[in-house]
């Protein structure tokens, strides 16, 4: 039984760089209304300072609570604000790295007030854009020095890394899911794993059936996923399904074949779209998707152990898509 | 009612930089006797010298008629011989300009006589490598000048010039839809139109529906179809619908729309593939493909003149996908 | 002898969707004082509406003029608004599209009152995000008849169309150099050309000494340049020459080639840079690259015109970098 | 002192799939004749079977003791017979996979002849074309647990893991640096480690500056270098510089900042060039970017310590590049 979720700011204002607004600015409380209807769902995500601080924690708490969802882990915001514009916690200026790892003992703090068990934390702003500017082995080594720092101090809970490669650098330290768990095994702590973002793997150039392998390989270190759909070049943060099927039936039988246990939680920015009803295709995508395998799960399996292309065509031209 | 054809050497062996031969080395009537076996063809393309000669014309003729099998468009070979290596039609030395004209004009003539209508020029060889190598203007005027030529001496027979951004050059002169249609203008000549390859347009970053609209714009230029799909980075020439499902409604939606009532032909490299089958499952998906379109088209249109993503996720989820 | 230029805005304050303020916002007068600190700069553009709007024409006319600065081109801003969010010269509203050309024939106006010549249009939001979501033909005919309909108002004007495959929409309706020569042609209007900006033109495959060509061959249609540099897959909008040099090389040499006389303008995006100082490296960079080109460009044509790849790397590395 | 080397067959034949021979078709001897006259080189790869078999083993150390050269590396075919094409250590079909190592261990001994430590394993084949195709689980643990065998059964030889994330594959088993560390650390066997190709980095998205900088981190990993240039969407395998120049400084400098005390091994594929020119030009390029590096090691420094786009690119335009 999978466990939907989504990200609260998904549901708010959009923006790039050229239009600053393309809809309202609602509260996160209007957020948080938006998010009750959508069908489905039964967790949220909340991003640190934006959503969630420490003057509003029981608020929210009890606000989340009242809509029956859960809080399914909290997104550190360690990219919006300039100060972190060179980095955080693999930044060269030990100032901001202190700050960093202040900042997120707050976050921490706050996950154990809300029962969350999940740190998803993407460092957006770590690292470079030009060649011969990152001071990489350093700068690398802070980031995993930080991260370790940080789980041996909350054992209790588990720290998901989200990679991607590119935006808003254009060179990100945490790239793909390959990179992303060796830096899981360099903290030497059970408590770090990763977080698949669909769109961010595939604008990595992984598929994402072999990223989820790659993750329990390394020792069941997939701890979280963020599901949203894009022509693989960008992050375009599109709703799932939208461009892409036999990949996500792929990725569910493989998240089923490595045991994940763990949430399905939408992660999009519908620039010009309606977000409950972006986000609830997503949803009905995926159900969808989770149908098809669970119907034709002994067919799938049978094609992938053969391997023959032509046949795998027909099963999926006749019974998937 | 759509034509569906092939490309003979499809059906033959495969090789690559690294492996010489994937499979066994049928000739040309072992071929077209696989051919025969694809349910659903009616119509074939010959590539010169490979598989059609001034000494084998009219066999080939018989025994293609003898099939039931049309000949659709002959693919002149200006690329499989290293005297072409620098180019052909444009190519910086006026030797090989007045060889390629004079070996097109042989390919024009057996066009004649095996009554096909359609000379499907692919100039694969007609680029540059590197940096500073192309002699930009003159070379691009060369290509342009011969291909006005042949055309005005071939005034029956339709010139459909098929573009690729890249391979085996990493830079084509005829690379998309819309500088091959400048070309066609350029020459001032009626019968020079394009056939678009779905995977050269995906791998120069096209879509394709829009490429159709694009060559319906300059004046019904779109003159033949090549099938197949990829990754969208490299021309893998795929199975038709093995990675994408609604871009290829979305074309032929477009291809309805512009008028088109040419071929549907299956251009694909099974390297490791048993071929009949590849190429057969490229049409049944391409006839699943039209069948979905058939019995959604009013709701198709309305989702187009609306333009709402949500509305059309939905819309796809339920009936096309 | 080349004449610099830059963007405005390209001094002021920067942001991307994660981040709303890298920078302080400075007025477009502080903006003004900073381009006069640009060694090298005798001209300057504009963004409708940000820079300049009917009721500060007269004074920034005199603070241009004051700083010894010319107006290159005035850039409408039809893309910084939530109410061109899905098109404006394009868009399937009506209401929208007879919004937009009044906006235009008010920027037309300004134009005239600052003595600019070019209307340097890049129609941002014109395009389409998901599959089955542009009403291809229909809007891109709008975009087609509207251009022409200013041009015609505007004979005295050059309005040069700016391309860009992607951003803010996932698909632009003037994506390439040769899409937008098709526009271009179909407007008749003899005082519709090109802008070709070198980041985009990166993006979307292009090699920019071709594209230089492939205007030059519609009939001397490149209006205006826009320069900058990237990865070749995202507009970063990075300093000139920062990652690619031999490209610049090739592209001052097809621009002499091709007789082009107009701006080189700067259009960079300096998220986490001083602004005049990346501004500055970037004309310092192509006047080393024209420097180089002056000095060699004896040798460079011999090496194009025979077109060998290992001499003319020799020459590279010997003389050209 | 850097060491130059290159692979043998890079001095042959070259084809692709379109055309079966761009040049004439030199004896092994005929190759290493025309390495001898590549200035600069001082060892040579060999791939097994084409170039060394068990019975010419004798022959060709002493015609490369010979001409004064040090054989640098085996590289076992695994990918150029039509056996392997559907995968070779991780083959789903255990016969091959038992072919496969017998034939690396016929290879391994051949090594100990020659007195060369470098195994550099390169497995094409080994991967997956279309979606559920993948076995991927059991693949993925197949090859690691062969290669983990073999470097068990020797462990005076070093396994240099080359990767590359396509062709002829669309998906190779090992396909980044970071990837393909995880299944060094996986074998537990200090004698397995990873070889760059810069261009197989180029093309996956990596910088490789910060491959190098992974491999460090995972413990001394980096043991061997193949060079080439290309345009980042392809394996064109072309002359080192030729495209990219300011990446190769970085590399360079990250090389000697980790210790890589290897070879530097020219790897291209010159399909139209004169092979002898093409590798001498990349060795030549390789030698001016170091002396470079030498010649400005502290501003170089400095600049990646401060991190300064700005000034950074003043200093490569006024003294790198």
């Amino acid at each position: 039984m999978r466990k939907y979720s989504a990200i609260l700011g998904n549901l708010g204002n959009t923006c790039d760089r050229f239009c600053g607004s393309y809809k309202d600015n609602p509260s996160s409380k209007e957020m948080l209304e938006r998010a009750g209807r959508i069908e489905g769902i039964s967790g949220i995500e909340l991003v640190g300072t934006w959503d969630i601080r420490p003057d509003n924690v029981s608020e929210m708490k009890k606000t989340i609570e009242g809509l029956g969802l859960e809080c399914v882990s909290i997104i550190p915001d360690l990219f919006a604000d300039k100060f972190w514009s060179r980095g955080s916690l693999s930044c060269r200026d030990k100032a901001v790295r202190v700050k960093a790892i202040e900042y997120m003992r707050k976050m921490c703090d706050i996950s154990r007030e809300m029962n969350c068990k999940i740190i998803n934390l993407w460092p957006g702003q770590d690292g470079y854009d030009y060649p011969l500017q990152g001071d990489l082995l350093n700068e690398r080594n802070y980031l995993t020095e930080n991260i370790a720092l940080l789980a041996n101090e909350y054992p209790d809970l588990k720290f998901a890394l989200e990679y991607k490669a590119k935006e808003p650098r254009t060179h990100s330290y945490l790239a793909r899911m390959a990179d992303t768990l060796l830096v899981c095994l360099q903290t030497g702590c059970d408590n770090v794993g990763v977080t698949i973002d669909t769109g961010h793997a595939f604008l990595g150039g992984e598929n994402v059936a072999e990223s989820i392998v790659l993750a329990k390989q390394a020792g069941n270190k997939l701890f979280h996923m963020h599901f949203n759909d894009n022509y693989k070049s960008w992050d375009d943060d599109m709703i799932v399904g939208s461009i892409h099927s036999i990949e996500y039936i792929e990725m569910l039988y493989w998240l089923d074949e490595c045991g994940y246990d763990g949430w399905f939680s939408m992660d999009q920015y519908p620039y010009r779209e309606n977000a409950v009803g972006a986000i609830s295709e997503s949803i009905n995508w995926l159900k969808k998707f989770g149908n098809i395998l669970t119907k034709n799960h002994k067919d799938i399996a049978a094609a992938i152990k053969e391997g023959d292309a032509v046949k795998t065509s027909k099963l999926t031209r006749e019974k998937l898509i």
